[in-house]
């Protein structure tokens, strides 16, 4: 019932070319202007808001075999990666509001250059695990883990824009939830590195309740370690979040997508989040972007203490008669 | 299979006074026009129409600390014990159309005036405890508890209007489903008083058959008693039941909605139902305004036997070649 | 992960006689229009698409009874019996695209006719178990399993049109999943013959993973024998699948219902698939007929291969550096 405390650093990513339609890269303002910062306040954190990244665009961006920008997704990351080092060692929990989900390199990779030993919690109908050379869109936010995994490694490729990435985590440290629209080579890669997946499949079979059980099972059976939460809004069904650039029927429900949230800011140990792929632009109507936007803050909510049963302040009291 | 037989009292209260929106004082007659006695009787049920209670306003119903119309609401609930209770002695299980949720107090004590030592499962989004001291809104409709639990006569203080009202429950003799927007004093008033309650974290975590045995369990530890269902309609999810004053999103299913009535009728001990907070003005759309009802009508048919496996009435035989 | 290969025989069934309204002829054409070869395909499926059926008006066609068509509807069921026969003897699993649910009597007894002691799965709002004699309606497509359930013949009578017709399942064999919308005569008969059934307070009850298991189960209980799938899209909730004839609130979620195919089609065992009853003039919205019509080439996607974690081709490779 007792809320703890949580203090919070928001960065901003407002960063679209990891992918090829226009208007995520309004997602980190769209969701500060539904009131996240003074929700949070009211939740009882501590927030400081770092504002918006500014991104550059590198010249001469030509693609690489298929991988589209990857000059500018690099420096991207990087700029994001220093940016989440810092808020990181300011002692915050990161929260960064996407842009698209190729910000998950920056963003882990920053985090882990102060965590060592991460785990990550990848909440996604899609597996983002192509490699450069296995993916057919050539978009990166479908590649970002193939960048992080250390046993990916010899699947990849040199890209221009990357050479600042070391990949920082084991294919044990992640755990994908959600997952309805894997591609032949990511459902190999999950097989042949060995990552524990919850389809919706298994969503559907053991409930959310038992996905997350063993969802923390597995990140904390070799010790408790900082978790990243990387969260991609198409995770949640299209009826809740339309608003997004590659929605898949049979998605997890409003009030799945915010257990996984308290369930995990139960564990004292969420250390990062990634809020991504917000796309008003995707919306049909203003209803569609604003229930989109009301999800993910009520999941930003969540993963700060925000829990349904209610909760008080240390030393509340009742008015007396 | 076979049907139990009920004996349904209806009364409405046509009334809207324990909080700020209009159109909520239409829901009785909207329910019956969507075929509620009709319905009743097809599944096999006696019906008694008490027709709707006409409320008066008292002169001069200035607030009271922040407590709004005091004397119209407790005047309202005087007389809708008294039908209640007059229901009660003629033999039905009664059915109180609201309405607001502050006519639970009316309601409540009327049943508990011939039917001593009561259960009541509270179903709804809000808690509805906050004392007339700790209410933010001074809505009586989200403090109806607060004047009927023993344990809290300390917290409460005198109002116009409601001399007549003597606590009549006990904290242990309620059971809350459904909750997801409570107010710091109302948990911390549920965590003194200790009332059990299922948010909707809990339901998402044991799921409503689990939910519903628990409450069995609880409500009946000490006893079989009779059960007072109260029922406000925004415990469904807003995309099924969105004609209501306060809507919370992450609601009930209709299906889950629907098992609570079940399962509660499989008892064989409802002897009073509450149904409240329809509002058709609240409704953006007709269709919005009849899924509501249509969930409402739903709701009530569950109380009262309706079972989605089907039923036969006792006597039934196939016709024969 | 890896695929297991399947033979897919297509029928289109062009038939709305079984009911009263217009439009349901127009779904195999609809779901073939949807991609579903190419997406068939696509996921390692041969295919074979023996087009459509093409059916007489027997002339003077008047009700025997309430009976609506009886003459009309048995020849069309005559034919398909032998479409279906014949796909099976070609060596393989048979989908048959409704029209409406009295299909199901041809399918079933022309998949029976090549594989004697069948077990059928049927997903459905409605029983469709009425005798000629119990029906209200007298529309054949709500009586098509009393045609074909050996316990039940005592209860039929001789219909012009149906002399082809023996009653090929026995009540152990049928498992239904979805009811919500019963009747009398229909729960009667259940009870009188004993057949399983999931209704939705069972889905609700058990969940969707364990009403799959309990449903293997109990038809495998007597030996592992070929399952037909008769998959009505009204079993879906009209919030997925609201483009149908009869749709009744409170139905199975896109997810259950696609789990449902998972599953069955992880037994090896499933040699026959309808899918029924979509109905376009039904939908109210473009976008109604849509989520139908997507929903339905989902459900047999699910059946032949398709899931929701992935899968890779065998041989598959991933592309080296
Ligand atoms: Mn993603
Ligand atoms: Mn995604
Ligand atoms: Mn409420
Ligand atoms: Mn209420
Ligand atoms: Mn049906
Ligand atoms: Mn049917």
């Amino acid at each position: 019932h007792k809320r703890p405390h949580h203090s919070v650093g928001i960065i901003g990513a407002p960063f679209s070319k990891g992918q090829r339609k226009d208007g995520v890269e309004k997602g980190p303002d769209l969701i500060r202007n539904a009131g996240l910062v003074e929700k949070l306040k009211a939740q009882g954190c501590t927030v400081r808001d770092y504002g918006n990244l500014k991104f550059e665009d590198p010249a001469d961006d030509h693609p690489v075999g298929k991988v589209q920008r990857p000059r500018t997704v690099g420096l991207a990351n990087e700029q994001l990666a220093k940016a989440i080092n810092t808020i990181k060692k300011d002692g915050h929990t990161s929260l960064m509001l996407g842009g698209d989900h190729s910000l998950a390199i920056g963003s882990i990779h920053g985090h882990a250059a102060s965590q060592k030993d991460l785990r990550v919690v990848w909440v996604d109908a899609h597996a983002d695990i192509n490699t450069p050379l296995s993916s057919y869109t050539g978009n990166i936010h479908g590649q970002p883990l193939s960048y992080l995994i250390k046993e990916l490694r010899p699947k990849m490729t040199a890209l221009p824009g990357f050479s600042w990435v070391t990949p920082c985590l084991s294919a044990a440290d992640v755990v994908f939830i959600g997952l309805r629209d894997v591609d032949p080579a990511e459902r190999y890669i999950l097989k042949l590195v060995g990552i524990k997946a919850f389809s919706m499949t298994e969503v559907d079979r053991l409930g959310i309740a038992k996905v997350m059980e063993e969802t923390c099972d597995h990140i904390f059976s070799r010790g408790k370690k900082p978790v990243h939460l990387s969260y991609d809004i198409d995770a949640l069904d299209p009826s809740v979040a339309p608003a997004t650039g590659t929605p898949v029927v049979g998605g997890l429900t409003y009030r799945e997508g915010i257990y996984i949230t308290e369930r995990l800011c139960q564990t004292d140990l969420l250390s990062a989040v990634d809020l991504v792929e917000v796309n008003p632009k995707q919306g049909k109507t203003e209803s569609e972007v604003s229930s989109t936007v009301n999800s993910a803050v009520d999941v930003i909510l969540g993963c700060f203490g925000r829990v349904r049963e209610g909760s008080f302040p240390a030393g509340y009291t009742l008015p007396q008669p």
